[in-house]
Order: C-alpha cells, then structure tokens, then sequence
C-alpha cells in the first residue's frame, strides 16, 4: 500500500498534500507504470482521512493526467514517460471530437488563398522554431457555442468603446483563474488587457518611458529587444547564468528596468530559484526608478511539480509588472495578453495612458471571460499540457533510442514548452542546421539566440555552450513526423 | 418625364451616369419628394438605353435610399430631407428583425456587472461627444452565423500567427470594397491591418521615425497628438482655415510629416478641395522626408455626392500613407483598422516593422474578410447611412423648428457624422456647456478642440469661431430624446 509521510505537510491543505505526494510518486517511479492504485476507501482507511478527501484528489490527479480509471476495475497509474499514453490520451479523444465537426465544412473553407500563401511562406514539414498549434487541438465548436452565446445577448456593452485596461469582465476572470491556478492574489483593477505581449511590451515603454535603460536577458527572446529599440529606448544584453540573469552582470550596466522570464527562461529553459528571484528584487528596491518586467509567458506548462511563486506575488514594493498571455495556451493567433500593475501604479497609468482604448474587440474578450469562468480554458490547460508531454516524451523516447544517443544531451525537459538538445560532435553547428533545413525541418542554434549587435558574441556564450546546442521547440510538430526527424538527424550526424 | 443630357456623359458608364444624373436630380429637388417615377420600360424608351440598364440603376439607387418601390404601384422618389423617413426606413426594419432575435437571450446576460460599470461610467442620457450605437445596429446575427462559418471550417489557417500585415483574405476584401466604393486602386500588398487606429499611429511612428515632426490639424481631434507625443515625437499644431489646413502654417513650422483628414475634418466638418490637396501633396513632394498621414475615418457617411478623390489616389510620388477604421462604421468596440502604405515603402516597412505580428484576432480578420465579401458590410453601410441621415434631419429640423431657432446657425452638416451649432448669445458657451451637463446632456464646444499646450489658444480660434459654437456628434443619441435635448438647450439659452 502507498505511504505517505504526513510529517512534513507543514501548512498544506489536506487534499492537496495527498495530491503532491502521489504526482511526486509517479513521477519518481515509486508508484510504477500502470499499476493499480488502492481503492478510495481503502486508501482513505490507510491513511485515516475521509473517502471525500482521497476522492477529492483522485479526481484531481486523474484531471491532471497522473492517474487513469478504467470502469468498474478503479484507478491506474499513468505512464507518463510512454510513448503512447493510449488509456488517457485525451488530446487525441478531443482531437476526433473537433476533427468530425471540421471536416463537415472543410471543402467550403474560405481559407483557400491564405493556405496557399502559408504553404509558400512555411516551407518545413517540421519547424521546431514555430508555435503554431495543430487545427486539431483547438477547441472550435466550444469557442463558436460561447461565441454565439455572447452575440446572442445583444448587449450594449459589447459595443462600448473599451477603455486602455479592457472589460471587466475578462480582468474579473483572470483574477480569479490567477488565484486558482497560480495562487497570485490581484483584483481585476490591477489588470490591463493587450493585444498581444508585443503590444504590452510597447505600452510599458511608453508608461515607464524611454529615457531609462532596459536590460534583456542574453540569450533571450530577441523580439522583446526589438520592439523596445523600436520604442525609442535604450536595450542591455545581460547575461544569464544557471540561476537565470546575472545579478553581478545586471548591475554593472545602466538598466533602470530589467525584462525577465524567471518561471522558465527561453530558451536555456533555466528556471529562476527563489534565492535568485530575492536578489534581483533586492536590485529593483534600491532606486526609486528600477522595474522588473515579468514575463510569464508559459509557465502554464511545468510537467513536474508546481511553478514557483513569481516575483508579482513576492515584490512589496510596487516593482513588477508581470505580464502573460493567451497566445501560448489558446493559439497564437488569438490575441489576447495581459499585464498586473502593482496597485501603487494605477494613478499615474490612468494620468498618462488613461485616454487609449483597449486594442482587443469587445467580442473576444467577453467570449474569452465566458470561456474561463465556464470552466473550459482549466480543462484546455490540462488538455494540452497532457498533448504537449505525450508529444515531449515521445520525442525524448525517440532521441534516447536513435543510433547516436550516446552522443546526445538533453537538458531541462520538465518544464514548458522546449527543452535544449547538445549532440557532441565535431561537425558544425550551422552546417547540421543546414543538412536538416533541405530534409525541410526546422532547428535553431542556441547560438542563434545570442544577442550580437552590440559587442559581437557575448563572452558568456563563448565560454559555456556546446557550438553544437539546439533549442527543441516542439509544439507545432507532429508525433508521425517524430520518427523521421530523428533518423534524418541521426543520419546528418553520423 | 425626367430629362438626363448625356452630352456631358464623358467617360462615365451609362448606368453610372444615369444613377448619378438621378441622384443629383433628387438631390436638389428637381425630382419632387414623393413623386412617381417612369416605369422602367417607359424611361428606358424614353432614353434609348436598355431595360436592364435602367433596372440596374433603379436597384442601385434603392439600395441607396434615393428612391423606393412600392409592390405593384411602382418606384417612388425617397424624401431625403424628411424627418420620418417612413417608407424606405430600412434601419427601422433591420432594428425590428435584430432586437427579436436578441431579446430572447437578454435575460440569460452575461454582462451585468459590465453594464452596472458603464452606468456609473457614462452619467449622460444623451453623450453628443461619443461614438457608441445603440445594440439594435449591430447585425450580430448575421456577425453571429458568419463566425460560426468561419470557426467551422477549423482551418489550420485560424490558428497560425499572422505577419504584421494581418491576413490575406482580409486585405483582399478591403482592396475589393474600396474600388468598389471609393474608387481607390489599391492591392493587397499594399495593406497592414491594425488593431484600431491608435495601433496604427504608434506603428507609424515607429516606421518613420520619432526623429520627425510631426504636424496635426488645429482644431482636431486630440488623440493623434497624444499618440504621437506619447510615441516619443514632436508634434506641432497647424490651423484649418475654410479650405483645411493651412499651408501656408504648415509651412512656417518644421514639420515632416502632417497628419490631416480632408475628406471631412474633424470637428470643423470642413472638406479639403481638390486645389488645396494638390497643394499639400506639392508640399510633401518638395523634400525627401515629407510625408502625409492621411485619415479617412468617416468617409462613408458623406451624405451628398461622391467624396472626392483621396490624397492616396492623388499621390504619385509614394508619400501618402492612408489610415481607416471599421470602428465608425461597425462599433467601437471592433478593434479593426487599416492602413495602406505606398508600394515603394513596402519593403522598408518589411525590413523594419516585418518582425512584428498582426495584434487583431485571426478568427475576426476571416469573419470580416467574409462579411465584406458576402455583401453584409456594403449593405450595413447603406442600412446605418439612412438611419444616420434620419436621425441628424430629425435633430436638425427639431433645432430649425424651436423657439431659439433665429440664433441657431447650423455648419457643414452634409458630410459625416457631426455638425457644428453656433448659438448667437451672450451666454458663455462654458456655462450653457455645464448647464446641459447637469440635465445628463454632453455636448462638447468647439473650443474644446484647439490645443493650447504650445502656446496657449491658438490666435486662429480667437478671430474667428463663435465662442459658442458646439460640435454635435449625433450618432449616440436615441431620436425619441431629440425633443428633450431641444427644449432643454432652449430653456438653457432663453
């Protein structure tokens, strides 16, 4: 029979103690593959709490994807390392859901043109570079029901101009999904709707303005550089080291403001440890004018344990503004981000920002708050954090037994959405990424994501990384393509 | 029997020429309101064209509100000038067959929180100063079947991350409506969708550079400056005299880009003639960096003749960069709008902005792309232009019938959305202003509208404008508190 050690629960809730300590079993292997789980009132027995509670939890671990239950024969353990997760793979059950109702009117699509450009456009069968969901894997027919659930009031509001910070309603939402999934505690007044994080990135430099200095992390996501530059400010390339950004570097530069993704870098995937969080916090008390942006942008998909606080819920003293978005766990071409102000900022937002409108059409962002506060964008979250580690494990299963495993190194693959991939070999880099482009797929260097233009490669980059490290972006491909991007890298290796 | 010389005919198609001869005849009264019109054969004959020309150009002018038929009695000449449109009032009609649908689902509210917000935001019950329409415009069912169209198709076109042009089949369809409305030669390449046209003045800040200066229309409509200030560039205002802006103010500063709107200037209502546009373009040719951002943001209201040409027309050297919303004409809460750069930009424009992604939803480009396609958006326009005209004939004929009727003076009330009112009094127009707010009425003065951050009011302002002129943006209003609003400005002003 399991154990688990109630000693060390500390202040956790009951339920959600006995959760933790399974989902740790599992995943350590303690509890095995496939085995079967007590019963609820056995376990409940075992352990001396009520079957409420253990029933409680089953229905949470198996909604997270730890466990299965089979009818009439009770609970399993997930193998969550298998290449097929046949018994629990929702995605796919979603997929046929959303495939049948698509393809009724798949010959009448108005998309032609549009297809045929991105065809020209998308040349790879296997873009590991790309965040493109498969049409599979978006909930159409419940997004069109709430939609058509939204027009169907007919209400004024939907057409009110909105103000900068967007509907209330969807602010009123994120508050609460925030609390539940990420325990950040916000009121929807400290909410500003954006049209994308590329916009929101656009708004901070206009509100914190563009006579200070913003430092970027090296290697980084460069747009967010881009769009600053852009701006008219200043950018810093600091670099990161297995902590995430470096403090010591941080400070010998003129940053006011610092950009950063804590919860999981891109792309060295690092996540940023507590003790680290504190001292960049420490940096941005110091003067009055030092910022921290958080960038939060897929801390939804942690495959193991749970995401760390954020600096947003950590900050007291009014220094982070965290933004995140729903392009990474709806699709990227749903525009919808949003940013968290610490309340002490509102005033002076209102003052100098106060007079824009919120770029997101009204429609979208009540179907959106609909979509929350019905309980399906939880579900979606659990459906595709099972899709993306059916997919992620299978890609990892296939480069572990592939002809040049040996030569291969695979390092944080527990958390989001890509993970980095070192082949020890002599060849070059560029030239493997070259090979594989004319196979038609698709693989940046981590190289590639160094920041250049200011004193040619970072001295950083030079001194740590493999010339041969690849960044595995493997959200857009697909698990039957799985099998020939490793024998065509396999065979560019060799 | 109707009399059309065709000597004057020029180029013109003869259905064009005869729809417009027809048009110009109603217009100015030749035609009597009311009166019977020739049967289509009778006039065909009488003309020597064809029957088929003569119903096309019927349709045409029916679908346009000109002239109206009457089952089995024949076609009648609309009375364009009256209050009650009753014969032909087809947003009247369309009101009826929306709010049927909508009032079904209006208890079932998913915006009651929202709505308690907007009360306590917008005091008013009349708002002169706000571009809200009322539920009852919207063609959400119609907006409603083409969503679930296009979410139907589920394409995997939906779900990828559009280019910072936004979506083929969008542009397509605003190239079609405007040579087909506005006469403009345009193709789609030439296209970037926006998300509003705040979006768009930042990005065209960020395009030509916040090393510029950038000249604004004096009075006019403030949020461009504040963009353009907030976007890190200089503005300088420029007066409007009676044929616009004023080149030769334009010329003592040191502007480098002007943005103006010359189809109808906004709150003056004046239109640029064809003289001065060429002298502005004249300008904007003489040096390198000269640019004009031109703003066509109500063009389709103009409720006589054809607007005229716009400078992007004009244009022949690649200096016109054209700027339009949907907002004005579907809902302010739509976030869509355009610009279209001259082809010599584009590929600046790619090199430089071409990183960014489109920050309209992907779902709501194919909608619209297919409302405009399928018909609706041309049909919505004539729908929300009759029932525009009703209401301002309705506003203005209950002014020219009140008992302060010998001070009123009524400007420019042809083209677009809004008029000016000059009251001769002694009142100050302040006073009679916080009056009417203090019976929930908002009307804005046109003083409101000069800048006065430079160097305080404007000397253009002081010499000519009434200190009691207000600019009346009628389209908020419901036509049943027309009768208050009069009698509560009456009251105000005696």
């Amino acid at each position: 029979m399991i154990t688990i050690d109630f000693d060390n629960r500390g202040n956790m809730g009951l339920c959600d103690y006995i959760i933790d300590s399974i989902k740790n079993q599992v995943i350590d292997g303690t509890l095995k593959p496939e085995s079967k789980m007590p019963s609820k009132r056995a376990l409940a027995e075992h352990l001396g709490v009520s079957i409420i509670t253990v029933q409680n939890a089953y229905g949470e671990l198996i909604s997270e994807g730890y466990l299965y239950s089979v009818e009439k024969k009770g609970f399993f353990v997930t193998d969550i390392k298998a290449v097929n997760i046949a018994k629990n793979d929702k995605a796919d059950l979603y997929k046929d859901i959303y495939s049948e109702e698509s393809r009724k009117l798949s010959n009448n699509s108005i998309l032609t043109k549009e297809e045929e450009n991105l065809k020209k456009e998308a040349p790879y069968i296997s873009d590991l570079n790309s965040n493109s969901i498969g049409s599979d894997l978006f909930p159409f027919s419940q997004w069109a029901h709430i939609m058509r659930q939204v027009l169907n009031t007919s209400s004024s509001s939907l057409l009110q101009k909105q103000g900068v910070y967007g509907s209330y309603e969807l602010r009123s939402a994120i508050a609460r999904h925030l609390q539940g999934f990420r325990n950040m505690k916000v009121i929807p007044e400290q909410i500003v709707i954006g049209a994308g994080t590329e916009y929101l990135y656009s708004l901070v430099v206009q509100f914190l303005g563009r006579d200070k200095v913003y430092a970027v992390e090296n290697p980084g996501y460069q747009k967010v550089a881009s769009v600053i530059s852009l701006n008219g400010a200043e950018c810093v390339a600091v670099d990161i080291d297995e902590m995430g950004l470096s403090i010591e570097n941080l400070c010998s530069t003129k940053a006011n403001v610092v950009h950063v993704s804590p919860s999981h870098h891109f792309p060295t995937g690092v996540v940023m440890p507590i003790k680290r969080r504190n001292e960049l916090l420490s940096w941005a008390y110091e003067k009055n004018d030092r910022y921290i942006i958080e960038d939060d942008y897929d801390s939804e998909f942690r495959f193991k344990g749970k995401p760390l606080e954020t600096l947003q819920s950590l900050d007291n003293e009014s220094k982070v503004i965290y933004i995140n978005t729903f392009s990474k766990t709806l699709s990227p071409s749903f525009r919808i981000s949003y940013m968290i102000l610490p309340i002490n900022m509102l005033q002076t937002f209102n003052s100098k920002l106060g007079f824009y409108s919120c770029p997101v059409s009204a429609f979208e962002q009540y179907a959106l708050a609909s979509f929350i506060d019905q309980g399906h964008y939880e579900k979606h979250l659990i459906r595709m954090k099972n899709y993306y580690r059916n997919l992620r494990n299978s890609l990892i299963y296939a480069l572990e037994n592939s002809d040049i495993k040996e030569l291969l190194q695979i390092n944080e693959e527990e958390a989001g959405l890509h993970f980095l991939l070192t082949i020890k070999t002599d060849k070059d880099g560029k030239e493997l990424q070259d090979i594989l482009r004319a196979k038609k797929i698709n693989l940046l260097l981590l190289q590639d994501f160094y920041y250049t233009t200011t004193k040619g490669l970072s001295d950083n980059q030079n001194k740590k990384d493999s010339p041969c490290c690849f960044v595995v972006n493997y959200t857009a491909i697909q698990k039957n393509h799985i099998a020939e991007i490793v024998s065509l890298l396999t065979l560019a290796v060799l």
